[in-house]
């Protein structure tokens, strides 16, 4: 699975232009220009990387002079202390790349490092784990990318992909029956409907229109398991709204399909790697 | 105090492309075209706010059919339930713009938000709060401002910015007082230098070379305070590595003049605000 | 239903700078900069019209001193001799944005023509018309927009949107089964899976996986037929593959749910308009 | 003959981003990363090919680990079924790439080979085929190449590069004379002036104002001849209007020097080229 | 005569963003947002202004709060002393915009008083004077069109506008006359050629051919005289090579129809302005 | 010292694409494809060399089949006559990159020369020559670089990077103490402050505020010479306003340590260099 060269390239070039307005006052004026090293990754946590392509073009972009060679693989757990990836050439581009590569790698691990965690926790249920759309501007590709190496699935990209029909879209055709009615009068054989629900009612009535998904919005586990029973099948049911690593097992034991997780995007701790130079 | 508004409008283009690639096929199909609403935005914790005038531009940028009446300014305290903004207008530019101006919202308050807990946490010091350039590739300008809207201050900018002299400089160099002179002959007299020292002695050798800023890396708060000591007022002294909510007082109690987090834009936890749609 | 003004103004900029270099050597040396004019839009065909608010937008960026007055809205039919659109104002901006404008909307309106006369060839039928992938570099986006204002359908709009099985992604896998499989293993629940097949027994064999979608390629009327009966209802069927207005009505009488044809947008004649100017 | 790197590449990353907003989810899905295959580009038709290194840089974009190689030129004939390309490489790739490639070719080919017929038709008089301004938005750089890959020449670039006297123009300065001499006062000695007659008084005019290009305007081939008879010479003469393929040969055999043709781009009908997948 | 708004636009942003990286330290930490001002530009110098509706439109992109109110149009002469515009507003926009809005107003200014001075200077003659493709890079549009403000006329604006035949492709055509042919049965009917040529047999070979536009370079003033004596007005002939203010009347005085300048653009002295705050 | 690829190559299309609108309409058309050549670049003055490294990756751009071998390096002095680059490969690359590297090459180097003309001339003072943000738009970055190259210092980058005081700001808070007072209390540790003074008695406060650096704005050397007395090492002491060839060594005398000129990037003289075909 490979993500666009120009998209990665985009995001880096803005990364590096926003970290090097003109020179490195730094390192352009101490180091000369022939200068080489030798630096390595170390994890400074537990965790799953994402994200070693992206840093390995930074360093590309960043002058194109430096070899990386990456000692594991997008998707690998890593233990604190373990080394991710070997770097070797022209020190001025290994400084200029740094922080940009490792921002990056940092983000990218921590979101699949979350993701790992929630999978793990659910991985006795038949409940799968996804984003949403609440992720970092400019970023949702390599922020949705790395829920998928973190075990994660992917929830619609965006508003053009799939139709999701909230409480709102609803109030205005006067229930969910109408604008279920009115949504597939024009939307394309390729696209799914969701359709979000509040109550057991409302699912009821999702189900009469035969909605393929249906979303239960902060209902309690004991709803869920009753949503579950009423639904037998003829649906996907997704759970949404409030989930955390405390409560995602007992959310994924009342047998719904999808849990979705607005933090593994919105909110994410870095994971920790630290850049070394060889002496 | 204004960002570049081309700037901003860059980041806002870059995410509402994200987030619609052609339409949006549940609003655009099922919306009239001239269909209006009332919306506002509600806290959900308790906060500092930042970004608004940014959340306004995303509705403008969306459709330009909204007007978007802040009830809070940037830097105000919100406590949970408060309104911060309320907005009437075409419901798809609502509809279409909601994801991403929250994304933005959200990030920049919890930016602003955990800023703001530190500078309380050293209030009674003269410890300044500053991040560090461990940002999100695309974001830095706005996290850089919730940082200043937070009350803390903005450490360089960037590479270009400031210099900054680490070990591995410094060992090229075979020592920070040949360092030091090096840079001196070439930088620009607008630039100021920042030196990362390890140890007392390598303190009081930067002290001996004049120079304005001294970084104490990963330093004891008993080595600190000693460091205090050493300097007395003769160069501003930096506190760097592993500060967290929980020691940041006393570190700032050792007398240091600046406290630097990474933590504060690289593991941004958002500030929950939802949306809600009149009815 | 409206795409996102930055991405109409992207393609209108992009035109615009590719008519003017740097100045209209024939306009600007020849009008007093405050000339005004009165034009308008004449029909010079019977058809469709689209992409009257992008022609608007192209005086707009233009030079903006230009007012722009739709006689009929997109999807409205014209005949020979309508006046579609009046506009007043600056000479100069009138005659620069003249082509950029025209190319646009009989373009467009080329499409929503040619898709209306399919949609009428059938409409004594349930199949629905839908374009395909086959559009032209840059201008996906107003030319799906201009099919649906035809009265057609949007396929999927691009590779991340929805999948489809082809004969080289089945052969890779060894057939229907596994490959469909594979790909439910690892695809969002937002994602539709269309498989296309060859002969009926492939029919057969996508069926017994529950596919919802399947593609009939290149298939008889005769053979069309078969695979609706043999189908039943338990599955949507495509027919796409050398559909002509000579043989669509046909083929929608097979039964088969959707027709999709490349030509809509990649062999488009341009619905002819003519720009007067009152004398 | 060769376009701008930059130019081309702008125009196959705007292709390739319409085409894959986030991942191929089909091929990234199912396919082994290092996948390989084999695969080739066939005609359905008969024609001329343009737009080869446009196809090959697609698969360059798209990933890079693709050979592609050309078994024919740009400007060479094809027959159906003649082979036109091989390539080989990552089969991903090969499939991300796929569409975008021939989209392109295909477009270019059309317009070559439209223009290629339109040359023939006329080969036995001294007319030249161009194009005109009349070209789909951010294509018309390779709309102009593959007019003279075809064999046709082109017209002015866009409203920079020549000037062309309009009876709007001229009906602001109260004539053909004074509208020439004005522009001559101020336009730059590389810029040639064409004006638009409507009838052989105003060719008379013209003539007497010693302008280099004269551009009949839907005139009858009986007008044409005559018009070719009084200018004698004097300047050279460009039909323009209603030409068509069955009218081109008459209108050239009236002798005018010029015979210019907005449908070559602006409705143009893609030749078609299959790409197949070597079992 | 406008040129677009889109280029200028770019330009301007370029220019901003090049000047405020993040937010502007002084002014943005040290005036409150509403403060306002009244400014001015004062003329340090004598000379002709370009560029008034540019330094306008830099104070729209940098906040857009800011009234600017031309006192003198382009092409005007001013005195040292006159006052050239007055602005009034917001004074973080004044201070943001102020160097960006003076770099694009002197240069323009400084050209457009070079020319002025040059055409002053052969006004006795039916010389005109042109400028070069010698431009600085991203600014070409700006400077040519501050050469017409000064009285000058336009050369081809680039490589694809005018076909120039200088000695290296005349080489590889063993000779003019093969390289005219060659390049008359290829090239579009609105492009004018001109050949440059080095000795009086060169231009004798030129006229031959019928060339329109012959560039005499670096030739003595008492051979162009014979150059102009032997053409007798069969084409025009340009001037080209070590023209200098000194030497332009004389060169003039020859007869020649254009005197080409390449330090009209390629070294430039800033027209001196100042902006004054009101007190 | 390197400037960031993606820097550099936006300015190097930026200019490629003005110089090539569609194609080269001479080279073209008259070179084969394949044709080769050599060439070289031939210093026509004295002065100082910057830009190789741009100059070569222009060709890379333009078309990328040609080598370029330096012959000398930035910074190095060169006397009329001698060679500083010889390029061998593709005619019609060098023949569209020509201009193009050309342009940006002399302008660099003319840049280069001037400064060290300056740096010469106060060689037996301590003044450091520096820069200001009088630069030309879009070319700042380049710039810079060359009065380095020319052995000048830079001032700070832009207004984001160092924070001045100028008389407007100073006014609005009543006084040099009060402002400087204000900004310390928001500006971050990494920025310096330099105050402008008018007289010796606004230095006298600057200098009990503890400035840093005080601008001299246009003093007379006497004046100059008093505050330098004044100051006795407390801050250092920027000359700067109408400082010329003629009068630089005089300033340089009176002991101030920074001498600032607008004109070395405003006003800049190319500095000539030929681009010579092998016959």
């Amino acid at each position: 699975m490979k993500l666009l060269q120009s998209d990665i390239d985009r995001i880096i070039r803005t990364a590096l232009e926003e970290d090097i307005t003109y020179v490195d006052v730094t390192t352009d004026y101490l180091l000369p220009d022939d200068h080489t090293s030798s630096a390595y990754y170390v994890a400074k946590d537990d965790g799953v990387i994402a994200g070693l392509s992206v840093a390995a073009r930074v360093f590309e972009l960043a002058g194109g002079d430096v070899t990386f060679e990456a000692k594991v693989r997008d998707g690998d757990l890593v233990k604190r202390g373990d080394i991710i990836a070997v770097m070797q050439g022209n020190t001025q581009t290994l400084l200029k790349g740094e922080r940009t590569a490792l921002n990056l790698l940092q983000h990218m691990s921590g979101i699949a490092t979350a993701t790992h965690t929630c999978v793990q926790l659910v991985a006795h249920t038949n409940a799968k784990i996804t984003d949403t759309r609440k992720t970092l501007p400019g970023l949702r590709r390599i922020q949705k990318y790395a829920v998928t190496v973190g075990g994660g699935y992917n929830h619609r990209y965006n508003l053009s992909e799939g139709a999701m029909l909230k409480d709102n879209h609803i109030d205005v055709y006067g229930g969910i029956t109408p604008a279920v009615e009115a949504l597939r009068r024009r939307i394309g054989h390729m696209t799914k409907i969701e359709v979000e629900v509040r109550t057991l009612e409302e699912l009821r009535e999702a189900l009469a229109c035969k909605c393929e998904i249906i979303m239960l919005d902060n209902m309690s586990p004991e709803t869920m398991r009753e949503a579950v029973q009423i639904t037998d099948g003829r649906a996907l049911l997704e759970a949404s709204g409030n989930v955390t690593q405390e409560n995602i097992a007992s959310i994924a034991e009342t047998g719904v399909d999808i849990i979705s997780l607005g933090a593994l995007t919105h909110s994410v701790k870095c994971f920790d790697i630290s850049m070394k130079f060889d002496k």
